[in-house]
């Protein structure tokens, strides 16, 4: 899966590779179990894993496996090519996954696997329930750019996505609302977002909050969680094609809180996941 | 709990405040529930948080209630006095907890609160098992700051913690061997804590990370973890006493990957509770 300049050559010298956060490790079966992988579709929570798992194997003709490996940190499952895990909230949670999972898949000698983000958001300037399919991650300064903490210094990397796979993605939608859009990924949900209901008084006010998320929506920002950017780069790096797909529940130009109720909420979630299960359908039997 | 001068004045103009990740708001019988409360325990998984649960009820004599409020984000227990309660891996999971477990304890009512994190974490020239209970958080800079982004400016806040109840903790040990020291926090597993283990080739050497490892022992940091300089900043800005006990899982300074067998695992994560657990005790008790 991955080539030779980007696979860690450190790793030769382990006898054993244990995924520790999976529960899996590189003497297993990975090739008989996960060597037909073609989409690994990832989630903040364990229960929408779960449910996506269950709707996958539904509508694609799938048996659902697992959870396989353990449960404590992500929950993963496989539905014929589609793998449906969990990656916690956060880039630094997003990112043991996405290395764990990477190696796993590097094992079991997959080929061709495209990784794709489905999640919640909230919008700018948009409709909640509106789907948004990333274009281009940007960090906190709207730069197109991850900084990531190596050995104490600061390293900066490129956030590129595949623009075919999101357009792709997005003619999937059918009926499904769903734009393509800038989406800006955050270290934090209060605070870090510019929200004014933490619990601790910000040392900002309403209107400056406004100005910056105006400002946002300036440069084409559509939505802001707290994946993007180190999704970007991670699948930038590995050469991976990536896509980011995420429902809005609200827009932040009007609100800060989650008003929706529990069933819509569901609904909202359930679109983004439809308009990549119609996705996947489309390229397994195209 | 929190002073007017800390607790957010924003918060009067909500009507309902929904703690969205909690599943819980400010309309329900917060006070009747959660008013005497006197320690926040906090895990990184959903697993640990109810295996404290069961145990912080058998060992104190007061019945489990929970998971109260939804589970999908966190899980969340009360045991009379006792939160028990997971936020998940990293700052940002982290810092959703601890915002809304606050709001939830200043709408209880609960008067003088403490919250311990619990975890588990790599050590720093320690034998594995080792309890580490933080005297000061540092972040990758190896500096006792917190760097966040607020509005798109880099904010930087003060990491104290009370050592006065770092030491009480440690007085509770009893026969588990535990230690005092400087606690490293960063936002990622693989790179960010120099590891050479991860999917991607690191643009660091061997040699590079051993002489990064080795100038954070020297300014006394015995381990590395991905919660710390987010947790002291937080319990600092909000004048909540806080202390971080961490159970070493490995020594750093000889391996990048977590060779200790299930068990124990388990019996090293549960050294770190039992000492917190001691201290509980002996406040009741006391």
């Amino acid at each position: 899966m991955l080539s030779e300049t980007v696979w860690n050559s450190n790793l030769k010298e382990l006898k054993i590779d244990y995924l520790y956060h999976l529960g899996l490790d590189n003497t297993e079966d990975l090739k008989g179990t996960f060597k037909d992988t073609r989409f690994v579709c990832m989630f903040g929570s364990a229960l929408r894993a779960e449910m996506f798992a269950k709707k996958a194997g539904k509508q694609l003709g799938f048996t659902v496996e697992g959870p396989i490996g353990k449960t404590e940190r992500f929950s993963l499952y496989k539905i014929g090519p589609v793998i449906s895990v969990s990656h916690g909230m956060g880039m630094p949670s997003l990112l043991i996954l996405l290395h764990e999972i990477t190696k796993l898949l590097q094992y079991a000698e997959a080929i061709d696997v495209a990784y794709i983000r489905i999640g919640t958001c909230g919008g700018v300037g948009i409709e909640p329930g509106t789907v948004v399919i990333t274009t281009e991650a940007v960090n906190e300064k709207l730069e197109a750019v991850f900084e990531h903490m190596e050995l104490g210094k600061v390293r900066r990397y490129i956030t590129k996505l595949d623009n075919k796979l999101a357009e792709s993605i997005l003619k999937s939608a059918g009926d499904i609302k769903a734009v393509l859009g800038k989406t800006m990924g955050t270290d934090d949900f209060y605070e870090g977002q510019g929200r004014l209901d933490g619990a601790l008084q910000p040392r900002y006010k309403a209107e400056e909050k406004m100005e910056y998320l105006k400002k946002a929506a300036e440069i084409g920002v559509l939505n802001i969680e707290m994946e993007a950017t180190a999704f970007a780069t991670f699948c930038s790096r590995a050469d991976i094609t990536g896509a980011i797909v995420d429902a809005a529940l609200l827009d932040r130009l009007k609100v800060d809180q989650i008003y929706v109720g529990k069933e819509e909420l569901a609904g909202f979630s359930e679109k983004a996941q439809q308009v990549v299960l119609n996705y996947i359908k489309s390229k397994i039997n195209g």
